[in-house]
């Protein structure tokens, strides 16, 4: 059976594709979840996608997925600088955590440079778009012992 | 003919698989490098390896990559949280440049929480061991086009 | 056809006029987008009102507005000093934002006089109270060319 | 007739028993109400208890609690360090309040050692376990003038 | 007869319409102050203007205006953000102070975001140009107490 | 047999009662000690109670409590934010450490509310005036297992 | 013949007696010079003043008293906090300077607390009123070796 | 009957006179007690003159002379940087504090420019050497009205 | 027809010979000025000069420099470290800027070590003393495309 | 005829060898003090040694010790990192002052990494246990010019 | 006999004309060192020069230079901000030390703002592309007293 | 057989006895060498030395120290203060660490008050010139259980 893998998106994700483009690129939300899902079947995982303009949802997902998930694959958009409580519900997730990153926070603004979500996370992966999301599928499939 | 990619391992990464292993896992370095050759080769690339404890040493390496690499990996080692000397290296590179880490820096002291590379890398992987290669690997193949 | 724009309130503002009136004054949310909104109709403009306890709410709204609205006017509330998220949301907002404080918040706490919106809206108005909203709709008008 | 007292739960405090038990203990957070409420019956108050991962249902919990309780017993979580919104609904409110922490916020990581919501409560009790909400309880019985 | 407004700007804005046009648009200083004439005569305000790029005339001008006018609306350019002296004399007056900025100093360089004057002002507008002016002007009345 | 707590008191606590009782109120050191006797001896405990305006003599009190007190409740006064040496003092004891506070340091100035004895303390309570000792001392009991 | 002293008066200390008298005070400038001429004659001084609210003019004034001058008395006003042009000048003042203020700029706003006056003056006198500048002119009078 | 003043030094100034006399001078505290005494003696004013090293018994002697003495003239040499616990005793004295440095603080070391007693002083002189003290008892002659 | 330069110096700098010989030299200003215009004339150039310990006659001086003059070279004195407004009246001006300081910045105070006018300068000479000049006049000749 | 030699140990260092023995061993200050004697008497010094939770007796011991010893050996405990009164103390004595600490206070938490009597200490030694206090007794004979 | 003058250049200068041509402007290194060099000669001044990457190479350079040569001129490259180590070279070298940058860092990133090797230099010139070594090797031979 | 130490010195260090012999006195490298190997003979300790002004050089001769000698003795330099790179491998060194200073750090610079190396080395000595050595030789003699 499948290993299922919960795949969260933060605040404003649901405007990929339309969203200063420049850094973003053109690819939508969907996009990126139909790419992530043809990458995880073939490695046995089977994709669980939410979005959430609210922080509170997004604790709840991520509680919602103990005991069910073996894997959370979060990009926890603008939260990632400051939401001590989406890391406390990370801290309390007994899988594996990997953060992604569309862009690369560290060649912007400064306040984009502080992860509070990081030290909680497995490991992180940012600034490769698209593919980023297949690296941490990918990644989560090597984490778990899955081959293809 | 296949795409050259220059993978630099900076100071007491030669130690990998005898320090610290509760950090840094039992690999070796020439584990890492058998392991990213063997995801390169079907995808194309041919990878070039370096490691060096000399600071000068890594930037003669970037500088060597100018006009006849098309990417570099970099896990810059304790260099990653002072060296604006690799910075300005990198920046003058006109290819990707991925950063990797094998280890989860934001989990550890806080000096390690501030990379002077990362705002010239297209991106970053952190945390993921052995995998964190194998996803810079893939990763560059996907900047540059590659299909298996 | 009147051009519409959204006005929205955060966190707190629905107790305007019980909560400590000494600084925000006895007018109520309901007596203020009465104001609002009796300026606005001469020269040419419909205003859709909102408050919201839930930033992730505040986000939805924003997003909502995008296309069919020419402009926001939003007090964030004590978001201001902290929400990144709806810095993001303004960010990808096509028209023009003005952000507005009842009281002047420069003359209050230190924490109150960090503003994380400001940075992307048009323009601000703080300290003004009721007539805040007067100028913000005022100054909507002429940004989108309106006359009366 | 009893007092009503509002009793608040913050982010992830529903996994109380569950997560990280060497920090928080083994205690539900059904046992921690049931607990409180068998110290308020005898002291003449009513509990009325919520858990909210939202930060903007936390707030209208709170405004809504205007006018209709004696108090408010509040375990902010981890927006005790971030949430000017919970500080200014607390503000807003015209009975006392005391904050609650299971574990001692001092002795943790230095991001738990601020609490923007202590500048507008009566008093705190923290590091007690489930002890604090018993003395939390008493305290506000004292506060309110209650006799056993 | 009409309540008497000073209208003070500070450093370099006599260069208005020639300096850095793409900040500040190309409305020249006489514009600026046409233009609030005109806006405050039906209003019932009589305008006195001045500009001086020296700190000590600005203060002299305050003081002068002690007694002898309803309010006052100033432009303090780069003095903003470190004359305390000038907060000083704003301080000692005792009608309404409105800041202005043509500009959003929010969305430029960090030391233009700390203004020293602030604190001692009823009220501030920024980023609206010309607008910000006008708008100044009319909520100036309101302050006073003025009907058209 | 009764358990010995020791309760220390640091310096100006001499002055209860009769200094800023706006913050501190009327009741005097004598009132606190006896109040708290009273809530103790029905838990089976027995308080030892002292106060000194010396660090010192704050040291060695809480030295020679090592092994003959079953707990120590501390008010270090303004020793809270700066002693270091009381610190290590507490750090060195074996038993539960409750640190009490009469008013709430975090709604005062800025230097009050960094507590140096906090990391060390099992729990701290702070802004209930008389009623805090009540519930120090019965957290006490709690924390020892006695009961009523 | 009497030693000549500079007392010198930095911006809006022109507005003593009527600016902010509950921390100011009620005698104004005037008064203040009268009552340090009235110390000074007996002990062999001669006392010239000025006030400027020119940061300019007051340095033109210090460079002015030298060689001519055997000490100066300045208050600088808010310039204390910023000048180190003023700083400069005193600096290269070859006799001795005691910096005066009125109020204790301790007991203000934070920024208040900051004077880069003090490390170039002899010595300084603050929150004594008027009779800081008696003790000034008494204290100038001993440190040139005059006796009454 | 004369006035009862308590004149306290704090750590290190038994050694005047013999420590750093290029900072300090040559004066013993002997010296400046007697210089003292025969300032205030025509000024109809007893001095009570104590030193010590301890801040305990700093803060007794503070707290004795509550109730007895019409003023304080302390310099509480390098207590003067840290002791919140001698600022708290200050406060709760109702009469006059004078704070004297024989050494200008903001000519030296960094930390010496900081002051926690201040805020609670009335007024403070450094720099001035021994007349520093003849200063300080005039001006508390001057504060309580005493003529000579 | 030779290029007209203006060479400004700002406060303080009047008393260059007199004032710390021991950082500044013995050369006067009228020597420098006299050195400077010697090496400018053979290239071409015609210095204007002007001192002034006033901030508001620097940013006249520059202003009326615009549009007839080829250049600045400007030492703006203890205004380098505070001047925002002279940092915006160069930012106004369309030709080349050159920073001078005749002592070394980075040798001296803290404070000395940052320069607000230095981002709006083409470059910058520090250290040289009169030679400094010599060599601000050759850059900006050769910046003018100048030859001897 | 011996030198003599103070050795002083700071706040709650009575306590070694019960005192977290994994941080600071099993060895008693007698212990400590044996072992000092009995490498000093060799050397030709007699060991004077004071243990003293009290920092005024501190700074006492050390004034005693001026004149009539030939160096300090001094474990200042935790007032290392706060007690500016010691740090005077000690910069009033003659003669060699050696600070040893028995942990390595840098590997410890970072407020243990500051020192603020290192600065008047000639060396300083730590984390070397009880042979840091051989090695500073060595060292002080040798700086002494004493032979064994 | 000519002068011998020591022309370092540090990280990634051997780059210049090929890096980032729009901030270093297309000269190399071999045209800055020929143009350095024909400047040099009519003055009486011989260079030797040196790129290199390597901090431990500059710091040989640097020491190798004593006893024979007359002077420094260095471009530290990014070595500049953060090299205590060829700071300490530096100050270890008997001759004066000019310090040249080709851009000028304080326009650029915040981090090129700070050199650590300013203070030990003779002076600075920095932001003046090629003209800045014709500008330090006339400077050099200024304060070589060499005439042409 | 001789127990084998590793002395490592850092740069600079290579021209003791000819740089600032005021704060490094004259004895030469060599000196300290020969010192440091009299001492170690008689404690059966052979010292092997080395001194490198190249970073990388450090950390090869520490990697190489892995598994062959008893302890290492390092000085390094300016490298104390920014080198994470020798953090990390002298983290991954297996034997005793001892870092030595011949001046005493903590009274010059600022930046020389923190080592980055400290937290990984077993002890540090600092500011006993030569006898420093001769201290960390015998310290590591008892460190590694040798008896002379």
């Amino acid at each position: 059976m499948a290993s299922r893998i919960l795949v969260v998106h933060g605040p404003n994700l649901n405007l990929l594709g339309e969203r200063e483009p420049e850094i973003y690129g053109r690819a939508t939300l969907a996009d990126y979840v139909t790419h992530a899902r043809a990458i995880a079947a073939p490695l046995g995982m089977d994709i669980e996608d939410h979005q959430s303009n609210h922080e509170g949802e997004l604790i709840d997902l991520i509680h919602n997925a103990r005991g069910r998930t073996a894997g959370i694959i979060i990009n926890p958009g603008a939260f990632t600088h400051s939401s001590w409580a989406i890391h406390d519900a990370l801290a309390a997730y007994e899988g594996h955590v990997i953060e992604v990153h569309i862009s690369n926070p560290d060649a912007r603004e400064p306040w984009r440079r502080t992860s509070v979500v990081a030290p909680v996370a497995t490991g992180s992966i940012s600034g490769l778009g698209i593919h980023g999301y297949e690296m941490a599928v990918r990644a989560m499939a090597r984490l778990l012992g899955l081959t293809e």
